[in-house]
């Protein structure tokens, strides 16, 4: 894999790669060894000019004649999104049903990454533990920080605060943050990478689609 | 507003639509009445251009020389995202950790939807109740269906068995998923309308995205 072609990779083409991702695991656990660009667009739904295209942007994972090597083709999938070296170092913000449920993307299902601590004002759930991960007081953030460098944060608070949170989060050296929120990130701190879920939207998009498809 | 209008809304219009609405909505609590294309564009991270092409295919809810009065936008958007008329009977496949957290986004913050029961294969959470909903199990399934007449389902359950399961739900007459499942629901079943909602894809483009920007 060509390292130098990454920057080449624009946002929807990233924003594909973790499907990508599931389907050739699957094949794999199937014993599927082959695949050609045509059938695996076909499994999703897409065309066999998109997969090429969005293939070329990591060097093209090496289609050869009948198609890709599904276990190559794996590989270079997990290297590119689950990163080869130390995980990404992350913390929790809200530790109540949704921070909750969303942490394990972290912990049983690392994706990449560690989870060191969830942060929350209430007690409980601070003094309990998530999966093995203390739940501290959102007083002891700044001082876990500077110890412990963590470079993701997920944000699962109310709107109210998350403003002045975020700021204080950047500041600490946060790079990166998984935000459930109803605050726009991404706005305020265009410098820092951001994947916005907004699960009310969702919801409204799937209701407005509903009523008038 | 022109309801005619509807069908020109694209995909990622329509993925937009609820953004507005969030803006809007804390312009009208900030008591701001008139705003313009530019400055709503300003807010929300995009150009004047996206954002009156997007609501003119709405209609163009009625923009004058200085900008569009902000009360009459929430209330066309409102209309548009969480409907005029009766509420959109919701069940939950799944009441597990995930499930108990997305649940408040269709009780709490009801978003035009009714959540009318929960299920599940455990006990508990069966027999259990979610924000005044009753939890009950799958087996009862088809019989509520067929009685309550439920439009959309909510999927938080593992990718195994999603399958089935969606062939099932969409035989007793579901038409819409919120799918929070790994299984790609759009793919099997182009006729029913779909958000799915994959948080590890999520977390993994925001790991590549860090490891690579």
């Amino acid at each position: 894999m060509n390292n130098t072609n990454h920057g080449k990779a624009s946002l929807p083409v990233i924003k594909r790669l973790p499907k990508y991702y599931r389907y050739i695991s699957q094949l794999n656990q199937n014993g599927v060894t082959k695949i050609s660009s045509s059938e695996l667009a076909r499994m999703m739904g897409t065309t066999a000019s998109q997969v090429r295209q969005d293939f070329n942007c990591f060097g093209g994972f090496g289609q050869q004649g009948i198609g890709y090597n599904v276990e190559v083709l794996l590989g270079e999938l997990k290297k590119l999104l689950l990163g080869e070296g130390r995980k990404i170092p992350t913390i929790l913000i809200g530790a109540g049903r949704l921070g909750t449920a969303v942490s394990r993307f972290l912990t049983i299902d690392a994706n990449g990454y560690e989870l060191l601590a969830a942060f929350d004002s209430q007690e409980p759930p601070v003094g309990r533990d998530l999966d093995g991960v203390p739940i501290l007081h959102i007083s002891q953030l700044q001082e876990f920080c500077m110890e412990h460098h963590p470079v993701v944060a997920v944000l699962c608070t109310p709107r109210s605060g998350a403003k002045e949170l975020c700021g204080q989060l950047v500041e600490l050296g946060i790079q990166g943050f998984w935000n459930f929120s109803h605050y726009d990130l991404s706005v305020a701190y265009p410098n820092v990478t951001v994947e916005n879920v907004h699960l009310g939207d969702s919801l409204m998009s799937l209701g407005y689609r509903l009523r008038n498809d």
